[in-house]
């Protein structure tokens, strides 16, 4: 069967898309990308390309960009361009420059699709791309999903051709007689690719000749695996992850007795902010007295007596009180002390127990409650708003300093961190007139 | 913790053996078999050693096998040595270098031991080995069970030192200060691992500093991921292998809808001598019309209607007929014809249908029967056993003469696959004074 065929059985046999789905191609102008378009235009289907220039290369980033202009025009078909400061974009988010390309690139295409209405995204991963992705896995360290490879239909994108050889694409290529442009990149990502396609395979391939044909049936096998491990780790957690109300319980001596106890444990964590890296920590646990614990952003797993309970870092919330005005509030943590004043332009107190707001961006009533997850305000002297959970973090509060943090917040903004920082939309500024004061134990 | 604390340590954790245990010590003289053999002794284990000389690297393999005497003389242990005729070996039983050499040095092993009366063999493999053999299977392709490197404790033979790394090794013997041979080997497997260790290797740590420790770990998650695999494996069984008397039956459609297909489409029969290799021609029963089947050795996988049936090659036992003394039995295949007579040192008839054999070691009854999967012999002329399945291929008997093939049997040992071969334990000697003839349809 050619690779047209196998292409369009491809399609059909797994239920990607149908005819009647509109396509956004993503198309970098590479060998791969355009064995893509040109299959799509042979069987009629109804897409569009997309093409990002990431201005890594200078000029030969543009060239590739007046390429896939061209192929666009060529073939008659839509195309949409855009250029990245992907540099920029990566210093400011703290990303490597691979990581932020990957976050544009998958973010403009979605916002295209939305817009645009397309159905879905199509990209022109292949079979070497995927035996490259798992050996990468397993060199940098996985559990059974990492060697399923790339998946085939994930939301909105889809890979069809996944099925098929480089080798495939490049014959293919060369028997239409297209033209393409050498994709050259020097990304961390890329550079490991590299290698793995350039030096590892041909040496391997030296001594196991069948070693391409290998490593894609390796992912057919582990895909199945992966599926059964799955329905094992269901079976398992309904026995060994039991919900009381916010919380989960793990009787202890029932994992260690099971089949995998480090491996069920990590599934049953995984999902409420733990690491692979803290599992071993974790897993000290199991041996050691009550009232241990460790923590993730969110959650805390706890050693109580035969079980470890796995529950949301604060309790459900305790209270919510209610400030309608001037005056005394009582809370757990204390009180608080609520006055306005005019202000005069005196100095700001600098106690921590002492909040000066600007009183004309503040309309009762307020409300006093501990902070919960998902938090988030302007910490003052910052224009960009943070999560209180990475604050906490970063003014290093102690566990318990973090458990009986208050907040107090007006129609779902926060204004204040109770004893900790005002939020800057709140502050004193050259036009403040007057002053709303709140006071902490005082 | 030092090396001999953990080996001391991880002995005990994973109930490897005990002090009162006589143990057998492979050691080629190489760096790990000789920490092995330091460990043991500081330990105080009640142990010897035993050397292979395979004869592969002339002088060098007499210089290994003196290295590891004067090892054991100068520690004080017995050592067990033999010097095997590798190359011979392998050539008359159509194994490569590699193969015959572990062929010949387990069964050498196990034979000390059960004469000797060790309770345990013990190799020297370690931490690095097993990632080696780890990768070798992955790039040759594997299951999960692939993944799980070399077993740590399996029957008779326990590895102690898969915990440990090479590094871990070297340094204990540089501290120790001990001498050890070059292990140089131009072995197929050892060229794959060497090339592993010394080129691929250490081009990964240039990417991935963590690689060892990485893939030191993977083994560890495979191996629980291999557990819970079986557990959802034998679930599937119970459902999609249905045994009807000697049969498997498969239920296509449920098996089509499981998560696993092919996985579980090749658990059930991969016990009945299917290869994978096979697998593929099997799954293309799923699509066929009845009647259509794949044959391994012993059994055969038949699409029947709404099933696959997996059946041993010959239906189960046609009958078993009961010889008691000399005369005629009949029987589906025709009829035999016993009687005996004395032995003049004549001449051994050749006709296959004709067999001679040793009176003096034959009394009645004898069972006439077709031949199962088990069964095994000494074909004449072999002073080794050979399972009758691959004395059938060896010998390129079709289907039907496979299927037709009876035995006679005394005492739950073959004398005679009837008119083929007889067994080499019967066969007329210098000694024979009477001779018991049976022919068959003459």
């Amino acid at each position: 069967m050619d690779l047209f065929s196998q292409f369009i059985r491809n399609i059909k046999d797994r239920y990607l898309f149908t005819k009647n789905d509109r396509l956004l191609l993503a198309v970098s102008g590479g060998i791969d990308s355009v064995v893509l378009t040109a299959l799509c235009r042979k069987a009629g289907f109804d897409f569009a390309i997309a093409h990002c220039n990431f201005q890594l290369r200078g000029a030969a980033s543009d060239a590739d960009e007046s390429f896939v202009k061209t192929l666009a025009d060529q073939f008659e078909i839509p195309c949409f361009g855009i250029r990245f400061n992907t540099k920029d974009f990566a210093l400011e988010n703290k990303l490597s420059t691979q990581e932020a390309a990957r976050e544009l690139r998958y973010r403009w295409f979605e916002d295209i699709r939305k817009v645009e209405g397309f159905d879905y995204i199509l990209t022109a991963h292949h079979a070497n791309d995927n035996v490259e992705t798992v050996l990468m896995n397993f060199f940098r360290g996985t559990g059974i999903n990492g060697l399923t490879g790339i998946k085939e239909k994930n939301g909105a994108i889809i890979r069809p051709l996944l099925f098929a050889k480089r080798k495939e694409l490049e014959d293919f290529l060369e028997k239409e007689g297209l033209a393409f442009v050498q994709d050259e990149s020097n990304l961390k990502n890329d550079y490991t690719r590299n290698f793995i396609r350039n030096a590892m395979f041909p040496q391997m391939a030296a001594i196991y000749p069948e070693v391409e044909n290998n490593l894609i049936a390796n992912i057919g096998r582990f895909k199945e695996v992966d599926r059964l491990y799955g329905e094992a780790i269901n079976r398992h957690k309904k026995k060994l992850a039991l919900q009381k109300g916010a919380e989960i319980h793990i009787p202890v001596l029932l994992l260690q007795r099971s089949v995998a106890p480090s491996t069920i444990l990590f599934e049953v964590i995984k999902g409420y902010g733990f690491g692979a890296g803290q599992l071993p920590e974790v897993q000290c646990l199991l041996e050691s007295e009550s009232g241990h614990y460790v923590s993730s952003e969110t959650h805390r797993v706890i050693r109580d007596r035969k079980h470890l309970v796995l529950a949301p870092l604060q309790p459900a919330e305790k209270t919510r009180i209610v400030i309608d005005g001037a005056g005394r509030y009582d809370f757990d943590g204390g009180h608080l002390m609520i006055r306005t004043a005019a202000y005069e332009g005196g100095k700001i107190p600098q106690e921590l127990d002492r909040a000066w707001l600007d009183a004309k961006e503040i309309h009762f009533p307020l409300i006093l409650r501990p902070w919960k997850t998902g938090d988030y305000f302007y910490p003052l002297g910052m224009e960009k708003k943070k999560k209180v959970s990475r604050f906490l973090i970063d003014t290093k509060r102690s566990l318990t300093e973090k458990e009986n943090t208050w907040v107090v917040e007006m129609n779902k903004k926060i204004i204040w961190i109770v004893g900790q920082r005002i939020d800057n939309r709140f502050r004193i500024t050259g036009h403040t007139k007057n002053i709303m004061e709140i006071s902490c134990n005082e």
